[in-house]
Formats: structure tokens, C-alpha cells, sequence
């Protein structure tokens, strides 16, 4: 059985943020999945998802001020500058991060570890509502 | 259903390089998967694949600026020199960005975004020609 | 056919570990799939996955140099620092590397190019054993 949804994930500020439950939400087939796959897929290239920790907001704020720092804005070496100086380290960050993640399914739920979570990757300031591909492919 | 081939690309210079269609131009069958996923995976250690912006040259070349400044050459705790000064920072860079890319797809066609790409991340001076594997699961 | 198994490696000290027959000798299933796609996920937000070079440790060794360089400890705007100076860029590395890894399968094998070995990047001083799930998904 394949099913795939996309989703318009709400506006979110720049930074780190949870949204396995958002997406989770729009899923109630999961439960009838006993092993598979679950593929999630963001359809920009200036956001991102990533799995981290899923409790202390101080992970999602220090991985913003570490990513900033990793991929600067103004570096004197960017040409693509026209569209704000937020964009290009959105454009490297995305895929530092990546578009998209691959969750195992077992028993009617997402595999994760105790600590996990599902992270969109706001890399824009003002980004808007970002979309998302969830593809399950299982039995 | 699934379909699995090698591909071999084209040879291309270090830096970022678009190759949606090159590996489209491969399938066919493509437009007979009505739902379902790719996966496109590079059999190296030293090129990656990531998505990003599919319109503008200098978000590609800012992309190899940002990421030879990230992961230098000649950095003095490297031991692994023997295969050149590009070598090393090739096998972290092809970490960072990822050697797979799983993306939905929908109707025939890869379910992107509008302005998401495929890109090569050639991270070596003399890379030479590069195989990737595509695996297509869908019905 | 789909097959899951959550499989506990050996705790290994931080740095870059090569567990690839580690993995293969809990499925002795795999020479049964003609074509799929296996998945290898982590259930940790301090410790991830990669592929890399299977050969030379200091490959291995330099990406531990590397990262640590990268994403230091101690750094003045780190604010979740409760777990000790090695947390916080664990998490960060962790989400650079990325938590899962997807293969492709062939003729009962894992369709890898020659030098590419599975890699377990354990980012804690002392990260114990950790779990992994892996999802075969295959014909």
C-alpha cells in the first residue's frame, strides 16, 4: 500500500521547530500500517526537515545560532544576492540539512527513538506557509 | 513495481552541476508510476547528490565557495594527503550533503517543488565519470 | 516483501565507526531480495549515520577532526549545556550527518560502490549502545 498527502505546514518564523504532530495529524491511515516506510519531503530548497531532540527548546534555538554562524549572511564570497541576504545561507543550510527524511513504521506508528522529533528548518525570514510530500509506502 | 538501474553520468569539473534530466532522460517508465518514490544513489565517497535551485548559475558556484571556505584543503589536522590536497575535504564534504536523495513521485513525474533541482556535488579536480544507482518503487 | 529489525550495536568510544557487516550479518534475508531498498535508521539525536570510505582509518579519524573543528565545543552561544560540552554538538552533528541511510539492494546484495562503507558517527564521549532500525523493502 502507498499513500501519498501533500500538506501545507503553517508559517513559522526563521529558526527550528516540531511538526511531527502537525503532519501526523493528516495521517490517521498510519495506524493501519504495520511495517513500512514513511517518506517526508519539503518542496523548497530555502527550508529544510531534519530528527533532533524533542523536548528542551534550547536545541532549536543553539542550532539556529550554530548554523548561522556555520553559514554566514553577507560572506564576501556570495554572487546570488538579490534576493536578500538571508536567502543564499537558506539555499547552503537546505541542503546541510536536507529536503527530506525516511522514518520506519511499526505497529500503526512512526519508529522513532524516545528523544525524536520532527524538525522544519526555517531558513528565511519571512519563508510563508512551506509544503510537504508524505509518501508511505508499507503493509 | 520496482525498477533499479545504473547510470553513469557525465564527467564534469569540481562544483555544483544540474542533472535532473540526464537521469530523467533514463526513464521512461517513469511516466507509468502513477504514485510512489525514487531513490538516486551515488556509489562514491568524494561527489554527493543534494537538491537545491534550479535557475541561477551563482547559487551553484556560491554553493562550491561556501563549501571549500566550510571544508578547507590543507587543513593542518588532516593525516589522509596521500591522494591529493582535494581529497579529504571531498570525503567530508560528500558526508555533509548525503550520497541519496529519496524524492515522491506523483502522476508520472518527480512530485518537486518549482525551483528544485537534482545537483551532481562533484567534490574532487579530476573526478571522472560517476555511476548512480536509481531504484523506483510505485504502482 | 517488507522486513524490520531493530538491531543494538556494540557502544563504541566517539568518533567514526565502520559497522557495515555489523548490520548485514543480523540479515541473512538480504540474499533472498532480487532488487529493493534497504534503510538504515537511528534512533539517537546524539550519534548518526553515513557512508564513507571503508578503507583508510584515517579517513575516519580526520572526519572526527574535522567536525570537531566544525562544530566546537563550548561555544559562547551555546545555552543547552546541562549534558555536558560534547551534547550540544552532538546534536548539531547529528543532524548534519543526517539519521538514516537508504541503499539500494541487487541480487542479494547491497548495491554499494567498492569504497563505500556504513558508518556509525558517534558524537557522545560516552554514547553506549545504540539502536538502529532497518527496513528492507524489496522483491
Amino acid at each position: 500500500m502507498i499513500i501519498q498527502k501533500e500538506i501545507t505546514l503553517k508559517s513559522r518564523k526563521r529558526g527550528f521547530h516540531i511538526i511531527t504532530n502537525e503532519i501526523l495529524n493528516e495521517f490517521p491511515e498510519l495506524n493501519q500500517i504495520n511495517v513500512g516506510l514513511i517518506n517526508i519531503f519539503i518542496q523548497h530548497t530555502s527550508a529544510s526537515l531534519t530528527l533532533n531532540e524533542n523536548v528542551s527548546p534550547d536545541v532549536r534555538s543553539d542550532m539556529e545560532a550554530h548554523f548561522n554562524k556555520m553559514v554566514p549572511e553577507n560572506a564576501p564570497y556570495y554572487e546570488h544576492t538579490l534576493e536578500g541576504s538571508d536567502d543564499m545561507p537558506a539555499h547552503i543550510k537546505s541542503s546541510l540539512l536536507g529536503p527530506s527524511l525516511t522514518i520506519p513504521i511499526k505497529d500503526g506508528r512512526l519508529n522513532l527513538g524516545t528523544w525524536q522529533g520532527v524538525y522544519l528548518c526555517e531558513h528565511r525570514d519571512f519563508g510563508g506557509s512551506r509544503r510537504v510530500v508524505v509518501t508511505i509506502n508499507g503493509e
